[in-house]
């Protein structure tokens, strides 16, 4: 019996399987319609980031296998995106162009079966979400290498907006030079940051090469592009805009290197069970002020996550903190904490209560 | 009654449905380990992009709605995929870096669940999955402004490796300049393919400015970022590189303007029911040579999709012509014309048979 006869029973029972999904797809299709009926009358959000977590969460939950659950949420992601769709495609701003890694983060919260709004800076995916152009936007918070994160930070401290979401994507480090050859190479040349992240790697394998940290790693490219003694540390777009070649890639220390992401709207997220909130806060610059002003999360049993200070470009304070804590603010503890924060900090502002990335 | 009130019972028909479609995947995933258990008795590939098209071609036919029948086939796409690497996870080589449109062609065919393998060059592609290092290529047939096809057109006339796909993608160009102004630009740049594609709009909107038509949309990138009297025709990644501002965005006549990618791999695909098949093919340099060549299609009512003449830049034949008929080549009109035609032309090679792209 060939193997195409032997699979042909196994084929007609996936064939039945694959009726039954398309059935169901169709089914939740028509429940979300139901929603997005409901929805109209009260100018509820099409996207609801804390509902859409919530099912991501269920499924990986009482997935039994043998599909891992990562591949799940990824399906059901999908589904989710083609039933908002019926409602209403959202319109997405992000740092274009198309093809980025800011667009691999969008389609990762999103689904494919939104509208792209590909923005030429920062400041631009706030406006156009700002102005209702775009019903959300996707900012890198922390990058790596490119720099871009102080544009955004500076502007959460201002804009009207929420973050309604959090997502990080990998980013890797490839040694590149114009000829694909480490022969005749006197200097590697990167940002700071890419410098550091591949620290070990450098010691181990070229630890008597001179290090220079230049502005960017697309400088570093530039560099390594127009002179043989030069290697560059960068990710690979940023090589293949100079034709470098790669001698060797993903030298990054920790392999799993990543860029945040933030997701900003004009929607507050309600609890979804498993949450974050960030918050911006500034003291007057005395010893021990920072210290006893966040002395209420630890009173009241907060989880800080990430603390992060800053320098205020201008205004009366010398120092921004940006801070992610566990919980909503609804949450009877973090709302009881945030409450005599705000009592006591000279500069308070939430950024937003969002689910935790699945 | 809040709106959260309203919308909870039909919430919980959704989680219900939700519960049916993860049984569902999941029956479907061990059914596709079965067919992996009979394949690994056999050699059989992992991948049937017949069976694939065939499934996703099921799904649109008998789809009742409301969800669209594109969206259905991505989802469908991503369960397959992650079925599939239950098995193995195909290796894809295709020309990186990661986060460009040959990426995107890769997910569109491949579903998320794969390894990446990027490539330096279309060489490499070839040269990867010749030696079975990738499962799979995806190369650029035919490629509006990057002139990367005479290049794969050139490795397909040797290699051992069949077409086992193929597949488009959207490509847009947008009118750029330094500024973002228009004014004081007095000639336009971009590669003559790029002004042809956008030819209609630039006539009515700049008809008395220069078009000068450079080596590469990059090229014209380059030249605009130096001097503000030139605008560039390019895609935004291209302007991004040079740090452009966008004019104009998606100038291109036709909407719908697209980049032909080949999948290429060592399977030879069986028919599927609405397959294409490629062949090459040279003949002596003699008036009327051609058209008695292709006669053999006509006289079997087989239909030619596509015709395009090369130069041959080595060897006996002066043009090589690459034909795409509608069709199968175990087909009986096709499997006799091209017997035909394959003892009377002077060269002549099937790159394949494959699915037609859904």
């Amino acid at each position: 019996m060939s193997i195409d006869q032997q699979l042909k029973p196994l084929r007609e029972k996936i064939d039945a399987v694959d009726a039954q999904i398309l059935a169901l797809l169709n089914s939740r299709a028509e429940l979300a319609q139901q929603v997005g009926h409901l929805k109209a009358n009260t100018n509820a959000p099409v996207f609801r980031p804390e509902r859409e977590a919530q099912v991501l969460r269920g499924v990986a939950e009482r997935n039994p296998g043998p599909l891992p659950s990562l591949d799940i949420q990824l399906i059901f992601r999908e589904i989710m995106s083609a039933c908002r769709a019926l409602e209403r495609r959202v319109t997405v701003a992000y740092l274009g162009p198309a093809g980025t890694f800011s667009e691999q983060a969008v389609f990762q919260q999103f689904g494919h079966a939104i509208v792209l709004l590909p923005c030429i800076s920062i400041d631009e995916v706030f406006r156009t979400t700002e102005a209702g152009t775009a019903d959300f936007g996707v900012v890198p918070v922390e990058n790596s290498s490119e720099g871009a994160v102080n544009r955004t930070l500076d502007l959460l401290l201002q804009t009207s907006l929420s973050i309604s979401g959090e997502l990080s994507i990998p980013v890797q480090h490839s040694l590149m030079t114009n000829s694909g050859d480490f022969a005749g190479v006197t200097k590697i040349c990167a940002h700071s940051q890419a410098l550091a992240q591949c620290q070990a790697w450098l010691n181990q394998h070229y630890p008597t090469i001179e290090r220079i940290a230049v502005a960017s790693n697309g400088e570093a490219a530039r560099m390594a592009s127009l002179d043989p003694t030069v290697a560059a540390i960068a990710g690979e777009t940023a090589g293949a805009q100079y034709e470098l070649q790669v001698v060797h890639a993903h030298i990054q220390d920790d392999p799993h290197n990543r860029t945040r992401f933030a997701v900003i709207g004009n929607t507050q997220c309600t609890p979804s069970g498993k949450d974050q909130t960030s918050i911006v806060l500034a003291v007057p610059n005395k010893a021990g002020a920072v210290y006893s002003l966040l002395a209420p999360f630890s009173q009241f049993g907060v989880s800080m996550t990430r603390f992060e200070s800053r320098p205020a470009r201008t205004g009366t304070w010398e120092y921004y903190f940006y801070v992610d804590v566990e919980g909503h603010q609804q949450d009877d503890s973090v709302a009881r904490s945030l409450n005599e924060l705000k009592n006591s900090a000279a500069f308070f502002k939430i950024l937003g209560s969002y689910p935790l990335s699945n």
